[in-house]
């Protein structure tokens, strides 16, 4: 079934308002069986409300409008489908009685806007709002259903759960259901991971498979529409094994809110292990990014940012005339930062960081020359020169994705021997 | 001039992704001057682009579309508008070059769909993209203007303050101009700075003032519209003044793309004084936003990050015992931190963070309690006690925030002596 949205709210056209509304809708009609076509958002005026209803009409079964249902004089939601299916409003008693209770209780006078709050269109269901004063309305018109809700997201989502499913629920067909599940990549750019699935994406169907470049990372979601799970999970996981044998060496977890620092953090609880990390270039990041994940102080102790070449000395005790002879982007200067904070601190692991992030070069190297050192306690040290792409920052965050790669391989590594 | 927002994905139709672009282009075209009727998303299908295009024709002068620029099949963005305007679309050397010895670099086979982020629409201009491959492009139709961007903000937004403002100030009505200037504020809400400046607001008219809270800071965008720079820049100094006057200690410095820790290094340089950094719960964030600005290396060489006990008294030479009879989450820990990093690496100033992020208590803490420490080589050290609000995340960037603020004016205390 063809479903729209529509935002109504001055606000959100001038950019004070995010429309977080309507992602929160959309997810929610998607895993319902919707198929969504169209958002928009347009202001609090009645002209082009109106001409957009005429257009939604044309084109969806159902159209959700949200906002538009407050108090004041340009709420005009209520009235502009009212008058587009050709209906009058009229007061919801029990609505009315709990906006009486509240001005009462709050000790002010009932205003003539207060009462427009408790309106709804005359032959619709009233949605009740157990979190707001403002009802919503789902009106059934003859080839197109109109659903009005409130606003604030503290109001529209309660209303969602607790009222809303169950009535789109009936509107469906039959229990067509969405199952999707996420795979997230490392090491691969989008353009070359389509590359490979070519055939797969072009073919698809049931389940399909929407890629998707994140920072540094791709994911793809596969979705299957069955009217039972466990036929689902058995299209998903057939599509899975599929992608997996051309590209799995890439592949680091499921889920749309994993990433791979969480999926290293896990490892290492896992395993038991711990890791350090000594950071030149990247300042920090692989550390902070490391101190994100909840917990990760049982498997990382702490580490050092020797920014300075006197500071790689300092700290670590790397003698300051062999850093000289050997240069800070260098083999020699990766190992020993990754080794000797490793020792230090008595970890499993540890990760270090040196090269140019730029935007000036460094001992003639070009920005985004990286070298990265893993030390293990089990099987020594090395290090690995890279070349990343892109601005200072962008070429940080390259290098901390790349040493985390590095960390979760060489773990898996030595725990499946 | 009449301007609307067209964002291209089916992922935002999945409610995978906020449209969070609409939001700030929408922001940005109201302070241009521009009146912004609709934003609408739409999917990866060329039927419902076009359809939508024609839409759009009869009632925008300007718009905007974006996303759908990428390297995949279903990247449509460029190919449907170009037929739309009767164009074809060409390769762009210069793009086409960087896509080349960007894949070069990262030792990557060019594809074909590479090479489709170098397409521009034939009689447009290129516009450039400097964080990313896929270019965008401004076609000047008869009656109406096409702009196409990439959707990842961390291209688009920059794009669109270096190359997108100066194109589109162009179309406007050249005798008024827009002049702007931002004020940035750290340690006053939103709300509290919106309610001591309310008689402003609320009688803005030449020059507007628009409030925008950003991540536990405030900006104050001033906009003046004349047709003399020299008139708007004089309307604009005698209305910061005014505010100035009474949030003027909350104040740290101008500009759309500031922060707090870029200023703070500038002030650093300025004054020719070095800051290191011993870090717990923040466990490398501030050093790490510290590393962000280009051209840190001057004034801090490096710091550590000591997240377990044991590293405080490994690294930084605190005894373990005193750290056990104090706790971590104290005045004795943030001051000694503080000192035994500024000492053992020789700097005019050390900042220090410990206390706790949550989710779980700590040493009977509960989470959001922070002691921030202060080293001054001039000075001496203190520590200040503070709880933050929300999750681990929020309560460690308060914390940096805070920290870096603390460090900004105790150089402005110590150099206006």
């Amino acid at each position: 079934m063809k479903a729209e949205i529509i935002a109504v709210g001055t606000e959100l056209l001038l950019g004070q308002v995010v429309n977080t509304n309507a992602t929160f809708i959309s997810e929610e009609l998607a895993s319902l069986g919707f198929e969504i076509y169209y958002q928009t958002v347009v202001g609090d005026n009645t002209q082009r409300l109106e001409k957009l209803l005429d257009l939604a009409d044309g084109r969806s079964e159902l159209i959700i409008l949200c906002g538009g249902l407050g108090p004041t004089d340009d709420d005009l939601t209520r009235d502009v489908v009212a008058a587009h299916v050709g209906e009058s409003l009229e007061t919801d008693k029990q609505a009315m009685t709990k906006i009486s209770r509240y001005m009462t209780k709050i000790g002010r006078e009932m205003t003539e806007n207060n009462r427009r709050q408790a309106l709804t269109i005359s032959g619709g269901k009233v949605v009740k709002n157990p979190r707001g004063l403002a009802i919503g309305t789902f009106y059934q018109g003859d080839e197109t259903a109109y659903l009005l809700l409130p606003g604030p997201p503290s109001e529209l989502i309660p209303m969602f759960h607790e009222e809303v499913v169950p009535l789109l629920t009936q509107l469906l067909p039959q229990k067509e259901v969405l199952t999707s599940r996420v795979l997230r990549f490392y090491g691969i750019g989008e353009s070359r991971l389509v590359t490979v699935l070519k055939d797969l994406i072009d073919t698809q169907s049931n389940p399909t498979i929407a890629p998707y470049a994140k920072e540094n990372e791709v994911t793809l979601r596969l979705t299957a529409k069955t009217d039972d799970k466990c036929l689902a999970d058995k299209l998903l996981s057939t599509m899975e094994e599929t992608i997996m044998s051309r590209v799995g060496t890439f592949f680091y977890g499921y889920g749309e809110t994993n990433s791979l620092m969480a999926e290293t953090v896990k490892l290492l609880k896992e395993t038991n292990k711990t890791v350090t990390s000594a950071e030149s270039l990247t300042a920090g990041l692989f550390q902070s990014l490391l101190g994100d994940v909840a917990g990760a102080s049982v498997v990382y102790p702490g580490g050092v940012v020797t920014y300075a070449t006197k500071v790689k000395s300092q700290l670590l005790g790397i003698p300051l005339d062999k850093l000289e002879e050997n240069g800070v982007i260098s083999q020699f200067c990766a190992e020993n930062m990754a080794k000797q904070i490793g020792k230090q601190l008595e970890t499993d692991y540890a990760v270090s960081f040196t090269g140019v992030a730029g935007p000036d070069s460094l001992e003639d190297q070009e920005p985004g020359t990286v070298w990265l050192g893993i030390y293990s306690r089990k099987e020594g040290t090395r290090a690995e020169k890279f070349m990343f792409n892109g601005n200072r920052n962008q070429v940080r965050h390259h290098a901390v994705m790349r040493g985390t790669d590095l960390l979760r391989r060489q773990i898996l590594k030595e725990t499946e021997k």
